[in-house]
Formats: C-alpha cells, structure tokens, sequence
C-alpha cells in the first residue's frame, strides 16, 4: 500500500477503507509515514472529510495502535465522562464523588489544562499531597475498594493519536470534526471505558463556537462509540459564559466542595445532575431511567454521602481531606484585584475565552505544555449573563502572584464581561441530548 | 508572521498577500518551514487555488530565492522555448537551430527527462562527445557568437521550487494549476528569458489531459509572464499521439535532422514552425508579424541554413557533427522488435502516456532521477492517428538491449495503439493561442 495514493484518493473525495485506515494509523503510530505525507493526508480530511463507517475506523485503528486497557475485570460497568474544555468547569470531580458514592465504578484518566480550557489534574494538584500518578494495577484495586480514582492519561495509549495531533495543531488541521472525534475517541476506547458520557461544550469558551459544529461533534463521537460497541451519550452544553463562579486550579477545588456541600446551585451542580443520572443508567446499576438517577445523587448530595466520597477520594490517593473543611490550607496567590463595573446596566455577552485566557495569563493555565503552574491563582467571577448591575459593582476578582501582568488581566476580564443597556437573553444550559 | 497563520488563512479561503508568499517562497529556500507546514500549504492551495495576483507574486518570489540570471548584455533578445513535456518531441533541437539560423539568439536551459516525457539534454547526450555543462559566462560568450546554446538547467536556480517541487511530488499536490505554473515560471524567470514562447501539450501523452486544464495552465503561465514583465505566448498542441515518429534519444536526433534536411514534413515541423514565428515576432528582429516570420523560417529550412546551423550547434558543444549526415555514428540498440497490426482496420486512439511509458522500458528513458540510460534504445512510430492499416502491417519498430522486457514492451505499445473499424477523427494539432 503506497501512502500517496491514499492521500490522493482522500484528496480526490474517495472513500478509505478499514484495511486503509488501519494501515494509516499503525504506520502513523510506528513512524513510518513522513510528517510531511501526514500533513498532506490530514488537510485532505480537513477539505473532503471522513464519513460515519471511516471515522469509525480510523478511531478504532488508533486506539488499537498501542495498547488497549481492559477494564472488564473492575467491579461495575465503569463510565467514563469527558467534556470537550471549557472554562471553570470543575464537574468531574463533583461529579465522581457523586456517582461513586451511589455505587458506579469511577475510574478516569484525565489530561492536563492546556490554553484557556482547565484540566482535571492540575486541579486535583493543587491540594497538597494529592497524587495523580500510579500503575494501572493499583487504580484497578483502588477502583474496586474505593469506587473512584482519577489518574493521569498515560502517554503510551493511542500512539497513532499522539502523532496526529501534534500535526494537527502545527498544520492548520485542528478544527475537523471527525479528526477531533477521534482523537477524542481513541484515546477513551484506548483507555477502557465501557461506557461513555461526554459533554460537549458550545459556546465562546468552547473550542466549538456554534450549535451547529457542537452537534455534528457530539452526534460523531456518538457514532463512533456506538461502532465500537461501547454505549455513548453526549450533551451539548453552554459555555458562553464560565459554567461555575471559580476559575483556577486551588479555586475551582472550592467550588467543587461548595456544590457538594449544598451550598452552591447553578449551572455548574445542573450540568452534573444532568450528566451524573446519565452515568447511572449506563452503569445498569438497576437504575430504570433518568428520573431515577437524578433523585438518586440528589439524596447523595443533600445526606452528604457524595461530599465524604470526595473527602475518602482525596485522602487515597495522598491528598490532605482537610482541604474540603478548611480552604485556607489550599494555596491562594497573595495579589488580588478587583474589576469594576464601568457604569449601570446588564451582563450581557461574556467572551469566555478571553476570560480563559486571562486565567493563563494569572499563571495558573498552561500556554505551553511544560509551563509550570501557580496553583493558587486565578479569577472568580461575581456576576453571570442577565444580572442587573451598578457602576462599581465587582465583576471579578482576580489572584495572582504576578504584578506585572495584574493590571492587562483587569482590562482583559473588564473587555470580556462588557456592561450592556438591554437585558440580555440567557443562554439554555443544556441544549441537546445525543444518543 | 506565522507560517501556520497563512495555512489556515488560505485553508479558509484566504488571499495571500505578495509578503507572505515571498515570506513563504524564501522561507521555504532556506529550509526554515518544517515539510509538514509546506505539505498543508500545498493541500490547502490544491482545494482553495491562487488568484493570478497570488500566482505572480508567488513564482516571482520563488525565482528571487536563489540567483537571477540576467541575459540583459547578450546581443538582442533571448526568447525563451518551453514545453510542458510530451511524446516525440524534438522540437527545440529543430527550433533552436531553425530561429539562430534566422538571427533570434537561443540562450536555453533544458532539463533531463523524467518518466513518460523525454528531456532535451538527453537527447543532446546521445551524440558522441556532446556536452551540456558549462559554466554561464561561456554560454554567455558561445551565444553572442554562435547564436544559439543549450545548457542543462541550473541546480541553484530558483531553490524554494526545488523544495516546493519535491514535496508535491509525494503528497498528492502536483496537479494544481497554480503550484504547476509557478514552477514552470519561476525556473525560467530565474533563468533569465526575456521572452517566452510556451508549448502547452494537451492529450493522452501529455500532463494535462484535457483542453480545459491545458488552457486554464497556459492562460496561467501567460499572465505570470506579463506580471513579471515579459512577454509570453502559449500555444495549446495536440499530444494525443506522439508528436514525432521517433521515441528515443539518439532516434530523436536522426529525427531532427531529417526535419531540418527537408526530408520529414508533418505535425513536428508544423509546430515548429508555429512557435517558431512567435520567437521571430517576439525577438523584435525587424519581423513585423508572425506571416513574416513563417516566411522567413521556411526559407532558412529550405535553403539548408538551419541544418547548417544544428551542425555548428553541435560541433561547438563538443558533438560530432558528422551524426547529422552519418545516422551510424549515433547509438542505437540491438536488439529489434516489430509490433504488428493484429488485424485490419484503423488507427483510432493511442495511450501516448503509455507509449511514453513503453520508451522508459526501453531503457531510454528514466523512472527515477538517477537512472542511468541506453541512448540507443527507443521506439519508432509506423503509424499516425486516422491510418488504415491491414493485418500485419508494422504498427512500430522496437530498440532495446534488454532482452527480458522486449515482450512486455511489445504488448504495451499493441495495448496503446489499437486498430478500429471505423475512420477515427483526427486530432487538431494547434488547437489555441493565448497571448
């Protein structure tokens, strides 16, 4: 098989088979294909597309070009949850507290935040002690004793997808829905999940900016799930504005135990409740329906059984359960500024990536993948779409430990939360469901 | 500036500008944009194309990547030939001598032939002691006084095309109109042609296979000429058979001489003849129209001047000028086989490109760059499109010295020249000018 005639029939508006797709993935994986003929394939993708059975297969064969957990032998179907990036969005760790202390095995890898999108690791590594890292072997028996365990995404699964996406990003070919489903995909197949929900995020601090492109990611990735014979369920939620008030790494590990505690509603806890009653069907944990798994966490959060789940989560894998009574023993940068209303009137459009950005800028996200992180800084938000405000009011805060760059973030989260004179339409939290 | 900036502006449709395709072109030059970045350029230019501005910016550019030659201080205007490549085409040796006789000084660059298309240096090679080497001065110095030159293309001319070239060659990006006119021109905008006439083949042995593709390229190389300030025409020729009888190297010697001695009328001296009076025109000699030049032309054919004039070309060059009159002291390989008409009927169709192909089995002709070649080798052509032929008839003589592919070789040229029942049409030869 000559690679060039694959990409020349690609680029030509034919179809790859499996065998092709297969080969393309493994000698991708291997090396064995020139960067230069990848870059050529994938910009041929990028114009001509892959369609359902393709895309399918492409993600199957990079999963299988490393090696393929095997999960079957945890307790429990086990349920993986994924969102696509967004700002402030600290669901996965209230999230498999809750589920996990109603009895659905939570074992998840997660990566680390890159641009303006947070990541669930640097999260977790914000609260002293707190260890990501372990063998596999040992996250299977902490599954099995415990019913929850978040690790870090391991380097070797789905080598085709490291080589594809270190190529997209220099090539102009980030933004194809079916080269972001697999990539996506692959690694989750890769990593064993029986089932998946994911939440795909719509919105200005979302990678995909409309509801159209949202979609037509979430219906591909669903596809692809199903092809791989695992169950999958996506929604399309909102991210035109921060999901939850905290963005930040130590921040954001409040939040989570604000909501778990009862104390906070909103959109953060509802996207939760949404995605979590989705989990426990999957889980087939003689759980009917919907309705069911949302009454069900709801008990869990109000009686506190999910709250200790994320005190026993914290403790095991090393961190200080302390942290969840007692904030002050989470790191928080010394420098704080306040942004100012400029005058009377209405919340209305958040740039939500420029507020992503800004978080970066703090020194608490990553431009780079090596940047070293400030855990404790960061931004929290005091406003949402449609509050009524006066001049003056705070809008944000800002942490951070660095003072040179304290007064471009204030003019950045100042230009992304602009005061309006009309009351603004909200956006619709949850606006599709896929399966 | 970003390269990856000015991928995903011309993957979204985008306008380059001349600063980034100069950037692009000597960026490329010096080897300081990773292959991967070049291949996702060339796929997005292949679906999103150039304009004609974004075209003549880009060639300019890449001819200014290396050294420009500048012909200016050779007596009187050095015209230009070019053809895109085909079958039996000698017609710049026929030419060359044919317009020098005349008094329009020949100052040419030619290439080696690669794949179905034969290379005038080749031809050129396959006199005894024959050279093509040479230093520019002493071209310089050979034209001024001797009128006409023919050296082989330059390696250091135009080098963000060597680049450019070699990648589309591997990643499914040559068959784009712009990346192909760009790389005609800039070679020869490098060189330094003042004027040029250009041969665009069109037909089954040539690289556009259609007229559509043939005028949209030479429409394109045209404009590039304009933009750069000299002055091109194109014509549009048939390559729907081989444009001569003789396929080969040394045969296609024989095959010029037998023009330029008045021996050989047809489709090789009517081309000839037709971008010839072009060059007369363009050189701006006093010849006030292309009838003049036509006139002028058939004299200098008919009164011996340009055979005297081939002679003196090769004698200067270092050949034997005794091949023109003695065919013997050329090469030619020992090995003949005769493809006979398998039944009676017409000459219909012929697969130039495979016949083409047939002559690279030969051993004349190169699959790859550093093939080494048997100049003796090659096939001579019986039969011309709309012939009636009876069974038996010899449709083509075969030359080779290798034994193991003669039956092969047989086959190829049976397979591409079919007999029909019925009275085909026949070709038109110079089917536009564009100017």
């Amino acid at each position: 098989m000559r690679f060039l005639d694959l990409i020349i029939k690609k680029r030509d508006g034919g179809r790859l088979t499996k065998e092709e797709l297969t080969y393309f993935a493994n000698a991708a994986a291997k090396g064995e294909i020139p960067d230069y003929q990848i870059a050529a394939m994938l910009m041929a993708i990028y114009f001509n597309s892959l369609d359902e059975e393709e895309t399918a297969d492409l993600t199957i064969a990079m999963a299988e070009s490393g090696n393929m957990i095997d999960l079957s032998h945890v307790k429990g179907i086990v349920v993986d949850k994924h969102s696509t990036g967004g700002v402030a969005d600290t669901v996965t760790l209230i999230l498999a507290s809750l589920v996990a202390s109603a009895g659905v095995p939570v074992l998840k890898m997660s990566g680390k935040g890159l641009g303006f999108s947070g990541g669930t690791i640097d999260k977790l590594a914000s609260v002293p002690g707190f260890s990501t890292e372990m063998p596999l072997e040992e996250a299977v028996k902490q599954c099995d004793e415990h019913g929850i365990v978040i690790l870090q995404q391991m380097e070797r699964l789905a080598p085709a997808d490291k080589k594809l996406y270190s190529l997209r990003s220099v090539t102009g070919t980030v933004e194809s829905i079916p080269l972001i489903a697999a990539s996506v995909m692959s690694k989750k197949l890769a990593g064993g999940a029986e089932a998946m929900v994911l939440d795909v995020k719509c919105g200005t601090g979302a990678f995909m900016k409309n509801e159209e492109e949202a979609k037509a990611l979430a219906e591909t990735m669903v596809s692809i799930g199903k092809n791989a014979g695992r169950q999958t369920v996506a929604l399309i939620t909102d991210m035109n504005q921060p999901l939850g008030m905290y963005i930040g790494n130590s921040l954001e590990i409040i939040e989570a135990a604000e909501v778990l505690k009862g104390n906070v509603k909103g959109d953060v806890l509802d996207v939760t409740m949404e995605l979590g009653a989705h989990m426990m069907v999957l889980a087939e944990n003689d759980v009917n329906d919907l309705e069911e798994g949302r009454r069900i966490l709801l008990e869990n959060l109000q009686n506190g059984k999910g709250l200790a789940k994320f005190r026993e989560f914290i403790e095991i894998q090393g961190g200080d359960p302390k942290v969840v009574d007692d904030y002050s023993l989470l790191p928080l940068s010394s420098i704080k500024r306040e942004v100012h209303a400029d005058k009377a009137g209405y919340i209305g459009i958040m740039d939500t990536e420029a507020l992503g950005n800004a978080f970066v800028l703090t020194g608490s996200g990553r431009l780079n993948s090596d940047d070293e992180l400030d855990y404790g800084a960061g931004i929290i938000m005091k406003v949402r779409i449609g509050d009524k405000v006066e001049k003056g009011d705070v809008i944000a805060e800002i942490f951070t430990e660095k003072k040179e760059i304290i007064n471009e973030v204030e003019g950045m989260v100042a230009k992304a939360v602009p005061v309006c004179d009309e009351v603004p339409e909200k956006p619709k939290l949850i606006k599709y469901t896929i399966s």
